[in-house]
This record gives structure tokens, C-alpha cells and sequence, in this order.
């Protein structure tokens, strides 16, 4: 373990051998396209590597019957694979007449995720939906997910928008994955491969303020020291800082002005 | 009504105004995109106008169990709608628990209709599994997904193809939409505007040799005349052949050359 | 093929010989019977050989959300084989939990048939369910079930009908199936054997008036011609003059002077 | 209370007037019509008074796999009300995903009690699949099953029968139910219109011996005494003698000397 | 059969062997432990031997569809093995996604033997439900959530009740199994490995007046006789009347004093 | 925020104020009792306060189809509330047809836990399913059946354990809840009303040898800060130690001794 506590503390100064050549500490190439489909007030394709996930936000004006005359909107995420998404085909969920306990899981990470960075009482009586679809995997596919769905939850937002209201989105929020691999290195944004030799696997969302929304480290193979946890926080954190730094980019001045405006 | 007779003999010679100003006898513009996944051995997107379909044929090394030992393959298709795919967003169907009665009736549609042009026997024992899933929704996306699916169908049989066998798909295969508008014009290749106020409603399924492998036409406002049925009949041999062509264009010479052969 | 030829123009003149002794354009033995349920406001059982199906026409006084306040009314059909109604006993779909993708393809196709001549206005805010239920099974039960279902349509209607108001059914409507057999002789009615053996199969709904309400035309074996196609659409044509012929007389002139009244 | 002393004594003495005419102690009309379909080996129809029951017995040649290789069959029932068979339409289990409880609890009491007479070493390893669908239902559908059920089970044995072992059908069975009207009289063989008024419902079963397979009593509207329960045992009785020695006369000599046959 | 003749007579003056060292007309300890649960308004622990079942009565302030506006309320029972309860596991049915038919019958039973105790027009427009989740099952535990669930519901009407009305519990009601051990001779409150291989099996509910409310006895092994009948009733009411009994020391005075009360 | 900061750093040494007039850093009074039921071969009651949670280990002689023949064992986990568990009544999972999202996630993270300190190797070719089922839930249901499923596996391991094989459970493992109240403080193990106020949760799983195997941590209110993340953990290692102690307690020393053995 001796050799991997400088990179912990530089968080990358090492170059480590990964399967696609990147270094510990480097994303894969992101691009997030927006205005992918016609009908979702807001869509974009997200794609990390070969991961490749279409989200989709759609507004509808109504709310669950437990919000009703409450003034109060609700957000929820629907998450699914294309059954061609991954290397061995994944059985399509509609024809077994079921959700797998994996898919509700992201989607309710997903929608927890994305509420905690959107102001219900600014969205007034309407509901969000964000359909996060995979066309391609190979790791990473929820935290795309959830680093796409930010873009397009945002460009909905701004179809209903009145500026004497506060815009409905808090602050930035993206999601990213970092890993022990099985010598101990701590790396950052893990591909399917890499994903599926982790020792111990974590997926991290933080706000454009730097705070946590969610963490959940999780020890497969072993469980894991806290040493090796922080080093995990410190390289999730610098993953997020450029990917919310793209999404500023790729949202343009003009909404990434909105983004928190209180009124 | 004696408007248009002149038009039902030649086939769209007239020039009528369409939605998006297309004569009667055009297709809307077209494109496959071939290799547009990784993991299933043929896949395209098709675009036909804003319908853009995602085929996929994944090729697994069994059968069900009525053919295992038989030496004999199988072909199935699955379907769906991406809930972002439609203007108004359409509910999930895993989440629902069930396909619907439309989902498995254009399910059951392609998968007859690639089977018409496959060999089971020079599959061996194989099953393809297409997934047609819709990514955007305009109209057409059962003959469209048809149309792509055979190209991914080609791409597959590709993989696993020995010369001393034969080609284990036998003909072209395309698929188009045809119909009456509501004053009577036969129209080709609807979109869902247009789809949505036909009269009438065909979708046409042929091969490569000009003969049908479905015909499937519905009197939705009202029922239809002889007359008008052999209109939109020649109206979707000629949409076809298009798409046929267009087929082999995107195969190339190598796979054109294969479709069809005996040894 | 060349001794079929002729017969295509006439329409039956050649002896074919057929598995129970018919002739190619010949029907099978047609009865229907009035009023065979106390429940439902119309029924009738139909047989049309060894097909027995029961169709059942329910009057309900109100109408799905969608329709809630417009003055119309909606009609659906659901279809079932009874699990003793086939050489091989069929498994429930009740105790399966699901309706297969044939079922919900052929209650689709009754239902879409009917309403075709429903004047759903006409109905006012009453929903009819169509309830085909297969007592036994050899071939042509859908067509059977639209067939028998329409009379079932008629009888109920009477039951509400003010002499005031249009009659809600608008003109006659029955189905029968054809098909080519194996060396390519177009024959009318299939009954089981023959269709499992035939190489194309067409379905074809047909108004009192001599037009098209659905055709749904199937290659299973190989494509069809546009010579085949015409000539199965002749025959059935024919098949369907008889059986609407025969519904005029079952109806008895009272509901045959009705369908189609507009006042 | 006092009037009806005598009757529970005499078990129908006095002339009690029922909707439809009969004395409290009589029968509806029964009939079994054998060989109604094709398929199953064993099928009928049993009508008493206006309910109407389908009863199929089909054979098939393997078990479930807790019997297989111990030589010995299994035989189970289904049961289903054909969606217009009630005088309100019953929505069809099917559509709606599941079967209810009623149904479930039905299927079960009609295979328990066909098997408490039915060698299952006799059958081999065969499974027999009551399927009993309730074409029209005017009260007591559960207890036409059992009966109409005995009859397609002998019938369906008979056909694998072989004279060097026991016949596999032990002793008749036959059931019918009883219950109490409001006034406190013991009725036999309850409509549905007396049924829904009754204040006590009990379902018997019985074998030719005279010996109980099944009793099911329950106070819908109130508890009942023994003396009640007595005058309803002693009711179902007679009824059922009725109904046994009816089967005999459906059967005929040749099958009716089957039943109980050791070797 | 000679030696259990006179047993039969006397209900339980013989010594007979019982697998725990009962006589045969002995139940098993009994334990009813109230308020085990905080959320439900009534809850208790029943123990019958090994049998520990789990009743909660939970008093919601709405009624189904059919019962609003009536001011009358309604009753329901729910039913689960936990999968750990029995020797073997028993599958979970959510996970398996449905109630088997078995549990289905359990909870109408439960259900409708509570209602016959109930004043429906006394509960006011409030549904009780009562679950039933079996903690450890040596047999009899549907009896055994009877008889529990009695007093849960008895407790849970005190929370609501208002002196100037009836109060909602009519009369006492308790259950138990009664059966045939495989040598005739009549048993009380079978445990599991009796329950196996008892030759006749019978629950019966009645209420503190000593009426029958349900009598379900079922011949699994053999048809039995009447006199065989009349033993098993005897045997249930002696059973019954300690039951209820000690269900009267468990509520105490001042409940004790409640059932029954009409105003 | 300011009173907080010393308290983060000595982890409890401040006394809060709590619902049930706990230290923040102070568990609820835990109680594990063994051998509660008699079907599985490990079984305990878990009480964490109010929250009572029954935790069985069934052992099963065979692995799924995907591990059979490697030696290897596997072990999964089930969850489920008792519908009366909670403050207002939960349904029926098995009544709905489906496990929730919630409930498939909890199981999920109570299998892959447990898993965590598993040799499967030296499980053999057997299957441990772990049930929880919660009798009463405040809050903390699924790190209580976490920490009591430990103690039930290890009893069931006991129960096929051979001494020339390594023991199966490799370490100890327990888990628990933290949280931040709305006023910033960090608390331990959160009954539910701390839970449904509380801006951010955490739920912990520790090994005996200190080392993580979840951390799973949510900002449902507000997004937190590293140094509340940090606090956090502190707190949750605290109450793990204690948790782990308790265990050994209860496991007594014979087991103790065997829970990491390689031989």
C-alpha cells in the first residue's frame, strides 16, 4: 500500500497504467448535446467514454394527489437500459413485466439527487420528469445520468420560467464514480471493465457550493480503510469541479446566470 | 372526389401541400446510420424525417427449447417507445408492469416479417433478437423500424457467416406507410400529423423482389373502395423500392452481394 | 400454377379437393344463434363449422374519462379461448396473469372493426363491450367473432335505440379469412389444418356496402404476388356477400331495416 | 319460527313457495349433454336451471415435478365465469393481470374434491386439467362444476383406461348447496336470487357411498344452530342422491360399472 | 374402529397417544398477549403451542367506494406467513409478486367470520383491517388468527367507541381445527404433523352463543361419515367454549362487558 | 453553528436534547434475542429501542443455476415491514403485487453487506437467505436487520459447520444510522421522528476490524459539508464498536471465537 499514499495525497501525481491509457485522476472524454428530441421540454445526450445516456426532461402541469393545492411541484427520475446498451444484451424490463431492484435503485438516487438541488415551491403546481435512457454502457451510467439530467432539468426549468420568481434550480449538482482498484489505487471515473474488478466502488453528487448530496461507497471485494475513503472523497471531489465547470459551458451565460437566482 | 382520380392512376403527378411540403408520392428524407452500438452484432439508427428508431439484432448461441436439436434458428423483435420519444410523453412500460396491446401487435408485425426473409436453417442454432426502440416518434416507426432492422439483420448475419453455407438472409425487406388523407389523396410515408387525420391508414411490407410480405391496411375514419386500395398499393411498391435501394447503397457491394445467396 | 389460373378469374369454377370435401370457395356451415345469454344485452353463438364463438355485446351507461361530457359513446372487444376450446389444451391467461400478444392483437382488430360502423354518437355516453369468447377453435376465430360480434352490436343497440336518433350502427360488417395453399390455390374460410399449412393468410373485414374496413395479409410461408393478392381479395369478397347475406336473415327484417338509419 | 319446526323435521314436507316455483326441497332442472367439444378428452355441459357450466377434462402425459418418477398422476381444477355470464358483466380476470380469491378459492375446492375419489395411482403418471368455464351463472356454479366435473373425469379416464388395473375414478361425487332463507327455511339448490338473500349458505359434497368430501357452511346474515345445520345436512343430502343417480343414467351402464372397479 | 366408537360418544374420555402428549380432546396452551404493537388501535400475540400468529386490528377513517355516504363501515382481514414461520422456508409472495390461492381463501375466511360478529352500522364510515402475520405455524393458524383476531378488533372498537351507541363486537367468536387422526379417532386442535396426516381435517368458528359462524371440513385422506361429523362438531364447541373463555379473561371485565351491548 | 464545532470534535461530550432524552451520541437500548423461531436454522429478535426487527438465516442445500458445480455458496436477503409496523398503516406488499423500490434497495444493501464478510467459498454449495421482517419500525430498520442478520448467520454457519474447513462469516460486521438534526448537531441511531426532521442521513456499515463496507449518505434537507461528513463517521464508528461489543456478547464466546477462523 506504501506506494499509492503520495497519489493519495496529490491526488493523481502518479501515472497509473488503466485500461483505456487515462491517468488515476482523469475523466473520460465528456460531451453533453442538447436538444436531442422534440417532444421533452428539455433533452440532452450525455456521453463519458462510450457511456451514453439520453435524458430527457418533461414538464407537466400537475402534481401528485398529495401536493395538490399545496403551490408545490415534485420532480421524480425514470431509469432504464436499452436491452442493446451493453455487451451481453439485458432483458428488456417491459417484457418481463417488472423493474429490477438495481433500476429503482439508481432512479430513486437519481430523483433525490436532482430535488436536492431544486426549489419544489418555485416550480409551482407542475411535475418533472426525467427519463434517463442508456443507449450505450460501460460504467458510470447513474452518475451520467445524474450530471445529464442536471442540464436538462435546467433547460426545462427556463421554458416556464417568470423572472419575478426565483428559478426553481438551486445551484449546479453533478455525479461522478471513483474506485479502489485491486492494487489499492484509488481512480477516478471507472469504466465497465474497471468497474467490475473494483475492490470497492463509490458514487459520489456534489453541488456547484463543493457539499455533498449523496455518497455511497460500497466495499465488494473488501471493505475499505478510512484512508482510503478520503482519498476516494478528494478525487470525486476534483472529477465534479470539471464536470459542473463543462456543464457551465454547455448551458452558456445566460442560464448558468439563472442558476440560483433567488428572484 | 374527381380531383383526384387522375392522381390515383398516375401515382402522384399532382402536386398536393403536405405539412411539410412534400408531394404526395415523396418519402420524407432518410438516413441509416450503421455501427451505432457496440455490443449487439448489426445495429443502425434510421431516421425517416423526425422518427428516428435504434435496431439492434443480437445474436445469442441457443434456441428455445421447441428447437433445441434441430439445427434450426429463431428470430424475434421487441419494441418500444422511449417515454421521451412522443410530443406528449408516453408512460414507461416497465414501470407500468405490461407492454401494451400496440407494443406487442408492432412487435409480433416485425418479427413476422424478418422472418419471411430469413433462412432459419442457415442460422443454425441461433437466435436474433432485434429491438427496435424509438428514440423520436413521428409517424411510421413500425415500417420504419422494419426497414432498419433488416440492415442490422445483414450486419449480424455478417458475423457469424461461413461461405459454404447459405446466406442466412434471403431477400431485401423494407416497410413503408401509406394512406388516405382526408380528402381522399393517397398519400406515402405519413408523419404523425398526417397519420393522426388519415382516413385511412396501410402499412406495406415487401421484398426486394417486389412481392408482399404484409399488407395491413385499416379504415380508421371510413372504409375504403377497391380503387383506393390498388392506389395505395402502387404508391408503396414505389416508396419501397426507394428504401430498397437506399438499403443496398448503405450495405455496400460486399453485403448486397450476399443477401440472397444460396452458397 | 397454371390450372389455378383460371379459377382466380372465376372465382371457384375448378373442384379443389379440400381437407373436409369443400370447394375452394366454398364457406363452411354458418349458424348463428340469437340470444343464447340472459346477462349481456345482446348475444349470439356463432359457428362456422367446428368454430364455435360466443359473442356478447354489454351495455354500460357511462363512458372512459376521456370521453366524460362529449355526448359520445365508446366500444372495445375483449377475446379469449377458452383453455378446452383447442385440439391442445391452451393455458389460462388468467392464471398466467397476462393476455398474450395474439389476444391483444385480435381484441384490437374486433374492436376496431366494429366502431368502424358505430356511429359513436349515436351510442350517447354508453360504452359496449364486445366479449368474443371461443368455445371451441378450427380456424377463422377472429373473423368468427366479427362476424357473430356484429349481430351481437345490433341486438344491443335495439335495446336502447329511440326511434328519434340515429341508429348507431351504420352499415353491415362481417369477415372471413383466405389464404393460399400449399401450391398456390387460393381458398375461402381455412379451417384449422389448413391454415397451419397454408403459405399466405389474409384477413379482410368488409362492409355491407362492398368496402374495405381492415385487410391484414400475411406471408408466413413466402411472399405473395399481386396476382395472389387480387385474387384472394375477390374471394373473399364473395365469402363476405354471403355471410352478410345470411346476418340480414338472422337480424329478420325489424333490425335489417334499422342498420344504417339515419332517422 | 315456529311454522318452519315441522319442516326441518320432515326435511320438505311443506310447501314453501320459491321465486321460481319450486318446493324447498327440489332440484332445478339438470342436464348433462356429453362430448360438447372436440379436444379434451372428457368434456360437458351442465345446466341446472339457468346456471350453465362447461366441464373438460383433458389428459396429459406428465406430472409436476414432485411426482415425477413415482408413478403416480395429479389431477387440478381451473374455474372461470365467462365475463358475460352474470347479469352485471364481471370484468375479465385476464385483462385485469390476476385471478380473484373467489376464483382461486373455487378452482381449489373443485380439485380437492374430485381427487378425494380419484386414484392417483391409477392414473399413471398423467396430470388431469379440470377446466370448468361458467357460460351463464344463476347460483350454485361451484357446485354444478363438481358434478358436471365427475362426469368429464370418467369420460377422460375411460380413454387411457386398461382393464388390468383399477379404474381410476373410486366412488360418484356430486355436490349442491343449501342454505337458509331469511325466514329460517331450508331450501335446496339456491338461485342466485336466493342466494344473495340467504342467511345461511352451505356447499356439500358427497360420494355415492353417502359419506361427506366437503362441507362449507357460513352465516352470511347470522350464525345458525345445529338444528339448523342438521335440517341443511340432511337436505343436501336427498339432492345430492338426486344428482348421483342422474350421472349414473348420463354415464350408462358401461362406464357406470367402471367406477369404484379394483381391477 | 371398535375402540374409538365409545370416544366418539363421549368426546375425550379415552387416553389416546398425541404426538406432544395431549389427550385428544385437549388444545395447546393457549397465550393471548395484547397491545404487542404500537401503531395498529388493537394488537395482540396469540400463541397456541408453537402456532404464534401476530393479529393487529388498524381502524382507518374511510370506507371502500361502494359504502360512502352509507354511514356504515366495513371490515377486512389480511393474511401472510413470514417466510420464516415454517420447517421449510416458504417462498415470500411479494417477492413471488401474488398471494397464493391459499392465503387468499385464509383471509376471506378470517374476514367474513369477523364480520358475522360485527355491527357494520355501529362502526360508522371507518374500515377495520385486521392483519394476520403468522410468526411460527405448527398448525391451526388460521383458527388461531380468529380467535386472536378477535380480541385486536375488540380492543381497536374501544378506541372509537361512544357509550350512547352499539357497541360494534356482537358476540364472542373463536375457532379451532378439529380432525380425524389416520386411525378415526377424532382429535382438537391438530399441530402441523397431525395436521399432515389426519385422514378428515375441519375448522370450525362459532360465537360465544354457541352458533355456528363457518364449518369447513374437508375428507383430504378419506370421505367421511355423519357420525364421524357429529364427533369432530362436538369436539369443536367443547374447544370453542374454552377459547372464548379465556378470550373473556384476556379482555377483562370491563370489555368483557362491552360485546354485545346495544347501547 | 458555532456551539456545535466542539462537539463535532469530541463526539458526543455535549448533552442534547433528544425526542427520547438521549445523548446525541448516546444508541437506543439494544436487545438481541436468539433463537426465536424454530424453522431456521439461525434466527434473532434485534430491538433497537422501539424498532424490533425479526432477522432468520435459512440454510438451503443448493446454489442458483449460475454457481452450481463451482463449490461456492451464495446469500441473499429479503426485507419486508409487517403492514401494522408502523405508525400508519403500510400495505401489503404480497396484496399490491409488487415489493416497492424502498424495499428492494434495503434488501439489496442487507445482502451485499452481509456478503462483505463472507468466505462463499467456504460456504460449500449452499445458499443462506436472510429474512428480516420488522415487526415495529422506528426508524433504523434496515441497519437493525443488518446488525441482527450478522448474529443469525453466524448461528446458522454453527449449525453445518465442519472444523477442518474455514468458518464461512470472516469478521464482524454491524451497522447504524447517523444523522445532522435540523440545527446542525450530528446524532446517533435517529428513531423516525428524528429521522423525518433530519437534514441529512447516513447509514454505516463496519467490519470488527474497523474498516467500512457502506457508507451511504444523503442530503435530503440540505447538502453537507465535509466536516459534517466527517463528524458523521466519527459518530457511526463509535456506535459500531458498541453494536459489535453487544454482539460478541451475545454470540458468547464459543462463537466469538469462531467468526474469522481459517481453520
Amino acid at each position: 500500500m506504501e506506494e499509492n499514499a503520495p497519489m493519495i495525497a496529490t491526488n493523481g501525481g502518479y501515472i497509473v497504467t488503466r485500461i483505456d491509457g487515462r491517468e488515476a485522476s482523469e475523466l473520460r472524454p465528456v460531451r453533453i448535446t442538447k436538444h436531442i428530441q422534440q417532444g421533452p421540454q428539455g433533452s440532452v445526450l450525455i456521453e463519458m467514454g462510450k457511456t451514453k445516456v439520453l435524458c430527457a426532461a418533461t414538464v407537466e402541469d400537475h402534481v401528485p394527489p398529495f401536493l395538490r393545492g399545496t403551490g408545490t411541484g415534485w420532480l421524480h427520475a425514470e431509469y432504464a437500459l436499452l436491452p442493446s446498451a451493453t455487451a451481453v444484451r439485458t432483458p428488456r424490463e417491459a417484457a418481463r413485466g417488472k423493474q429490477s431492484g438495481r433500476t429503482q435503485e439508481i432512479q430513486r438516487l437519481i430523483g433525490r439527487s436532482l430535488r436536492a438541488v431544486t426549489d419544489t415551491a418555485a416550480l409551482g403546481e407542475r411535475t418533472i420528469i426525467l427519463d434517463c435512457d442508456v443507449i450505450q454502457a460501460d460504467g458510470g451510467t447513474r452518475t451520467a445520468a445524474i450530471t445529464g439530467s442536471f442540464v436538462a432539468l435546467t433547460l426545462a426549468c427556463e421554458t416556464f420560467y417568470k423572472p419575478d420568481r426565483p428559478f426553481p434550480v438551486k445551484d449546479f449538482l453533478a455525479a461522478v464514480s471513483v474506485g479502489l482498484a485491486q492494487d489499492g489505487t484509488p481512480i477516478l471515473d471507472l469504466c465497465y471493465e474497471e468497474d467490475s474488478h473494483a475492490a470497492v466502488d463509490m458514487n459520489v453528487v456534489m453541488t456547484g457550493a463543493g457539499q455533498f448530496v449523496e455518497i455511497q461507497g460500497t466495499g465488494e471485494g473488501r471493505p475499505f480503510t478510512r484512508l482510503e475513503h478520503d482519498a476516494l472523497l478528494a478525487l470525486a471531489g476534483s472529477g465534479i469541479d470539471s464536470l459542473i465547470s463543462y456543464q457551465k459551458d454547455v448551458l452558456g451565460n445566460f442560464l448558468d446566470w439563472r442558476v440560483g437566482r433567488i428572484k
